[in-house]
């Protein structure tokens, strides 16, 4: 660290995300210091073309670069703020960054998803700080709830609503009584979604979140690949409906539970409406942990954006700078953190291992027998139905029938639902969504 | 720190809370070692008269004694945590463990929102830690995400559901149709309100939550005894049902926000029947914090009971240890803190300075005139009406009148108020209830 009572930062990428640290560091820079103690200066600015809003009267001082090496053969720069987002170039330059002793904080979830332990190995090795606040659920300070603030809790279970865009989407179709395609596009012409929204609407990015999460909680490395993930894109707004008539809202959620082995995974899912994650709208992000001590919490806020993801990626700056102050003479590994991504991968539940309820939405021709011929094929598989909606009945067209189970196995219910597929009065494959009927949280 | 690789804590005081700590550290003793990379090792218990559940096998080496004096003489203490409660003797008993460098956890608000400053200087001056996590909303880790996950922010707003036993009594009254009093009585008899409930009913113990919350926002040292505090002891059944009928849940709210002065206060709420904190029942609590940067963020869980509290202890312990590991030569202050609990006195504004919206509730005979009478006083103190409801009739009898306003300062309807009370009409005091209307964190 810099002699005279200053931290270096620089930021790598002025993005968007990298313009709300810019933002922050201006407007918020006196309250920061105060927080602080000492002064955190933005020495380096580095990208690929200088952003045009960024003014240097700001940062007296300040050395806009294209290339990543001044920064990182820079001995005063502390701490390097890395917004590129991708995975290879991302991870080449918090690697080098690393590798010459610099502390490094980033939002990359991907990254963190599928090269979490080469890069804590990295910090290790080399005595520095990762923070990743701001990789999940953005301004949400849910990694350092998970981290520190339920340390001493064997942790049940995590569900997180935790990708604004597809939560947006839900919540407008419900809303406004529209399709999936109206909300998205409603979401894209929001600069909700992105041009191509597959990430978010299939599942993927809330899978990068919840394997993060999920290593944290577990203390082990997860296998991204491994992670059973299912998006938003199959469901209508009659689905929406139904769930609702019977007492559900549909969330898309990620899971994580130790059930023996680690069962985690992002899908589709029914949540009673009377509980808090089910009142989560629009673009906001919540994740419930359930700890052994501390019983079910929650954590609420804005999931994305400028301002709550800087938020979250400065959070981790001063915390590293506070460590900084405070332990001067060198630097200190966050052991903690390192103790969690140890080596030990942690042995997957396949998703066929699964015991939920289901709703499974039948796309049929409307004749007499069709429902007895699709609930002896359930029976045969030993699933129990618990309720059946059969609403619109127009002789001959193509009507849905509406299914609630019992809890039964996973695989019971794929290989019912492959025969089902066969009759020839079935028109599409089933569409099933899974129901949390077992989420506590509410009072004693 | 002893040199094996050990941290040696001692618990003051093995009641209720104690008794958690003890629970955690014997079930969750592998998972804390394997997440902090060494071992903690409980080496003192001190209480009046040794519990009789303490059992010496699971603490090998254990010492019990009914004095401090040993703790803080033995060296080899790194740890002490204090759960005495009350005031002067925990006080004295924590001055006394930081003047012998032992870093402190401790979960007494009303210590900390009357006597923080003496307590913090104490703990620069000796470099020591001082954890209090558990001081405010028990297991729900909102001390961290305020002071460390929210730092790059102004804080906007606080708003604290931060007392299980007055929600636990208006959730109950409200489902249960019940009136206060069988609501407490109830309380009592499941042990979630005490023989002398009046710290809870009446706003103190929030008081003392809000105290600290708005220390660590705003920067600087609240005078607890200038915190407005008013309970719930008034609040009828009926005052539940017209809020709802008007689109209101009531929540005892603890609120800090700066309104060019501090604006710190603890009273009853009517919260928009669709917002979150509506929705918080029973003896949880939820704690609404809103950032400049990061927006509005809302953090729910068990604000009290024995191990959600004992889990807030050992958060504050596994963080400190955590940092005598990774700064084996020296303490190290926790500077951040420091710098909060600075020496500068916060200005509070009185809360005869408060505008906002009313419900008010006047009992008067029912006879004719009576509404124009009251609402007369109203108009000539410039308060707007923007609903009334007059439902019971019987001639002759009391009967209530409620009245909404639209935002009115707080010294004009005290003194319409008081005007009102002298009508002969009116037949008690009137019940008046502020309007959160200004609440945001629903979607944009």
């Amino acid at each position: 660290m810099s002699e005279n009572k200053i931290i270096n930062l620089a930021l790598v990428c002025c993005g968007t995300v990298g313009g709300g640290v810019i933002n922050i560091l201006t407007k918020n820079h006196a309250l920061i210091k105060k927080r602080l103690g000492l002064e955190l200066t933005l020495k380096y600015v580095v990208d690929v073309k200088r952003p045009d809003e960024l003014d240097e009267k700001l940062f007296p001082g300040m050395k806009f670069c294209d290339r990543i090496e001044p920064v990182i053969n820079d001995p005063q720069v502390d701490i390097v703020i890395h917004l590129v987002g991708g995975e290879a170039l991302e991870r080449e330059f918090i690697l080098s960054s690393l590798k010459k002793g610099k502390h490094v904080v980033t939002a990359n979830k991907a990254l963190l998803a599928k090269h979490g332990a080469a890069i804590f190995r990295e910090a290790l090795a080399h005595k520095c700080h990762v923070g990743f606040e701001a990789s999940v659920a953005g301004g949400i300070p849910v990694i350092k709830a998970l981290k520190e603030g339920l340390a001493a809790n064997h942790i049940k279970a995590i569900y997180g609503i935790i990708n604004g865009t597809a939560n947006y989407i839900l919540t407008s179709m419900q809303r406004a009584g529209c399709s999936f395609e109206d909300a998205l596009a409603t979401a894209q012409a929001k600069g909700y979604a992105e041009a191509d929204p597959s990430f978010d609407v299939e599942g993927i990015d809330s899978a990068h979140k919840i394997t993060i999460l999920a290593e944290l909680a577990y203390g082990g490395l997860v296998d991204f690949n491994s992670v059973y993930a299912e998006g938003i894109e199959r469901i209508t707004l009659n689905d929406l409906r139904y769930a609702e008539e019977f007492g559900y809202t549909v969330k898309l959620l990620g899971i994580a539970q130790m059930n023996q082995k680690l069962d985690v995974r992002v899908h589709p899912a029914m949540i009673p409406t009377q509980h808090l994650l089910a009142k989560v709208d629009g673009v906001y992000n919540a994740v419930y942990i359930e700890g052994d001590m501390v019983g079910p919490t929650i954590y609420y806020g804005q999931g994305a954006g400028r301002e709550p993801t800087a938020s979250a990626v400065m959070a981790d700056v001063i915390e590293i700078a506070q460590r900084l102050i405070s332990n001067r003479d060198k630097n200190a590994g966050d052991y903690n953190v390192l103790n969690y991504f140890s080596k030990n991968s942690l042995e997957l539940l396949g998703p066929e291992n699964i015991n939920t309820g289901y709703y499974i939405r039948f796309m049929t021709i409307d004749q007499p027998g069709v429902l007895a011929q699709i609930s002896g094929v359930l029976g045969a598989h030993k699933i129990s139905i618990s309720a059946v909606t059969q609403k619109e009945r127009h002789a001959g067209d193509i009507v849905p029938i509406i299914l609630m189970t019992h809890t039964a196995p996973e695989q019971a219910v794929a290989a019912a639902l492959t025969e089902v597929e066969r009759l020839s009065v079935v028109k599409e494959p089933p569409l099933k969504i899974r129901v949390m009927n077992e989420l506590s949280g509410e009072e004693k």
